[in-house]
């Protein structure tokens, strides 16, 4: 009756199963080589003109040998990393990845789950590590929490929780209704993440909903300012609907006044999202718990784990204090996804009924591997060992005469610049421009950049668990060096 | 200088890389063993109340033995997999996984770019991969796409593209005003899966704006009513804006009439989007093809990658005809964001200017590295076969007369029930649900099930290149002896 004698027999699995475990044997041992040595390999390097080439063939329609593709892998692909494994990468924000999440991942792989919905163990994992979420940042067990791709979806996800409340009918059946359309306000600092407006462009609420406010010297939300916002807006007819707080703001790690805008938002009626992709993590560092003090006090957190707890990407997670609220938002089952009472369909609330995914990887495993074997405290230990090192930084650049810091730093972030005097703002900033750019071309390291007030600043983003403070030392010999070659 | 003495200093590396390596040897050899062996574990089975309370604890505060934490996953998390690695796994639409995907992912973590921008291996290889599926789609080169968590994502991205380009004005800046609000209306077929209804809903264009049109009985769209409905809308003053063509229905696996969509969409100026989650990389099998023309017409394709080409989760594909309008529905540059002309940060067209995500995982090599691996000729006659294997389920089941058909086979979608006669609707649905528990609680299989017309199916969709010609006949063997035990 088999049509498909066993002979010939062909899957997606191995031909050879030996063979292939020899290759996936020396691929652990290439691995291990390539995050133990991390150091001694150059943190970037621009990728030739022929292996670029190499990527432009059309789709191949025959097969080659795993090891072929190995072997191409290792000559086009691994030394033409992005570099944020390396001690010295301290550009944008991102964690480096450890290897425990990396087997967090071959596993989530392997079994390969659908975490979306259903009855088995991927479930219970990721409603642990929501568990443990909540009980970090001070959030009561009745909330609810979803692990989705980064800060960016966690931001969408809870403004669209915010959006669905407090527009006051069912606004997921009939949309954006004529008398609140360009109506619907969210506010939030200058400084606060582009991610966010990108959500309330999508959500139909567009780019105008979003009131941004001045900030202070600290680079904080001017509270003031804000609240006459409000009462500007509630004047004109507007509706507003949401205050997004940041902790730790992308271009100078900056922690908004938590409990005055959670105080606020209890008198105006509005919900309070907290943007913690950078900061909220760093409750866990007894160094900067106290800054974060309030965070508790949101009605939303966004989270995200692939930068200061270091998990591989992806790993964005979004809290939610009322779970209804949250569930009201997401929840769709068509007759496909009706559940069962017992087996594999079975159970109540599934993550797919928090959140825009249906399918989902087992993000979850990482996380739960990773916080077992490492447990919270040596996390801490490790954000407030880059916030010490972001203070030392400060500390060399006040003591060196050519260097001048930009900004306060806020938690792990340092903007400078080098600046041997007498020169001005444009030639400053093509300076130091330059400067940023031969440490990467040099292979010395990767500050990252951003303007503050028209000024080119090196941004030093230091989420890295690899950083020692004699990297930052190198760091500066070598940014002093480029600073005298380029002005001599 | 150094406050960190090099003996003191902890890291989220392993404190002896040695003893890391040999437990990832341990869990190679383990993760081959699981899946070279598959077919003779259990295909599911529920986690007893012992197990699941360990699941409830405490966020870990101490640290953990890696090998601890690998005897916890082995003895908690393994057993207890949903199932969807097995051969006889057939319920919802997933696929299996390989182990080159699994390698794949292993890497992608290993290195652990972030692939949302700059100037690396990770941006050439989504690339190339980006390219392969516009060659495999018949898009032309100058489409772009983005690959995405999944398909609901996918749809998510594509429909956002069409309410901004056919809003007709800044939508992204001033939102929906209040004049289209409530008016632009997309349609699909009764039979459309809910994430596209989930987009709408998040897009602020509400569920009212999905105009579901009946479906002839072979369960695509009926094209008149679909052109009578347009009619109907524009005469009430709404703003028809997107059509949805489904290529591979969830419930049944049809596909509608594309070219006939595509007319219509071209005559009506409405933008025509495909779900091909889950039939487009069926153009890849050659009994499954000529099905299929049509969809390179469509102005933007949702692709999942993770259901029929088996790569590990997550792996959906968007792409977008106009690759301009696709980026003006995304990209968003900040000073933060703002791109160098050398280094790391520089080069033009970021993933991350393509859709909501700006961290994204290096979800490209994969998929690269499977496709070199197998090639598409391979890919197509494992989708050929699956097709054949509905084909063949279906002769059986003809064959038997307790067994009833419940909708035409579409792709590797098949529905059906045991009807041994005499019983009423009530009594036939509650059996059947009945027989599809047991079989999945006596670990032979997990078919899938929704409901048509009232009545429960038993649904088998096949996207599993494990499955063999005997798993159907096990399957079904044990279907009827469960039957006529159960209504004994």
């Amino acid at each position: 009756m088999n049509t498909f004698p066993p002979t010939d027999f062909e899957t997606l699995d191995p031909q050879d199963w030996e063979t292939m475990r020899a290759l996936m044997h020396q691929m652990v041992d290439d691995a291990v080589g390539y995050l133990a040595n991390v150091r001694d390999r150059e943190i970037w390097q621009q990728m030739p003109p022929e292996v670029m080439a190499s990527f432009t063939g059309p789709v191949p329609t025959q097969p080659s040998s795993a090891e072929s593709v190995y072997e191409e892998l290792q000559s086009t692909v691994l030394p033409y990393n992005m570099g944020n494994v390396h001690p010295r990468f301290w550009a944008w924000y991102m964690g480096n990845g450890t290897i425990s999440g990396v087997m967090g991942d071959f596993w989530a792989s392997v079994m390969n789950p659908n975490v979306g919905g259903g009855n088995h163990a991927g479930i219970e994992v990721e409603r642990q590590v929501l568990n443990w979420m909540k009980e970090i940042m001070g959030f009561p067990a009745s909330a609810s929490g979803l692990l989705v791709s980064g800060g960016s979806m966690a931001n969408f996800s809870a403004l669209t929780v915010a959006r669905n409340v407090k527009a006051g009918y069912d606004i997921r059946q009939e949309g954006i209704r004529p008398e609140i359309a360009g109506k619907m306000i969210a506010y939030a600092s200058g400084e606060v993440h582009s991610c966010n407006q990108k959500a309330l462009e999508l959500l139909g609420l567009g780019a105008n909903s979003l009131h941004k406010i001045r900030v202070n010297p600290d680079y904080t939300i001017n509270l003031e300012a804000l609240a006459n916002q409000i009462q500007e807006d509630r004047a004109k007819g507007l509706l507003p609907f949401c205050v997004i707080g940041t902790s730790g703001t992308v271009n100078t790690g900056a922690i908004d006044d938590l409990p005055a805008l959670a105080d606020l938002c209890e008198a105006e009626n509005l919900w309070f999202h907290v943007d913690g992709a950078i900061g909220a993590v760093a409750v866990l560092a007894p160094n900067a718990k106290a800054s974060l003090a309030g965070i508790e006090r949101a009605d939303s957190i966004a989270m995200d784990l692939h930068k200061w707890l270091h998990m591989p990407f992806e790993a964005g997670c979004v809290l939610i204090k009322d779970a209804s609220a949250h569930k009201n938002a997401f929840s769709l089952i068509p007759e496909y996804l009706a559940k069962n009472t017992r087996g594999v369909a079975s159970g109540e609330n599934w993550p797919s009924e928090y959140g825009l995914q249906l399918s989902r990887r087992f993000r979850a495993l990482k996380i739960w591997m990773s916080l077992k074997e490492h447990g919270t405290e040596k996390f801490g230990r490790m954000i407030a060992r880059n916030i010490e090192q972001a203070q030392y930084l400060g500390r060399l650049i006040a003591m060196e005469p050519t260097l001048e810091l930009l900004a306060p730093i806020g938690l792990d972030i340092v903007c400078f610049r080098y600046n041997p005097g007498g020169m001005d703002l444009a030639a400053l900033n093509a300076l130091n421009k330059e400067i940023k750019l031969q440490l990467e071309e040099q292979a010395i390291a990767v500050p990252g950049y951003t303007t503050l007030a028209d000024a080119y600043c090196i941004r030093i983003a230091i989420a890295n668990h690899r950083s020692t403070t004699e990297d930052f030392d190198v760091f500066l010999e070598e940014l002093l060096r480029l600073g005298k070659l380029l002005n001599g």
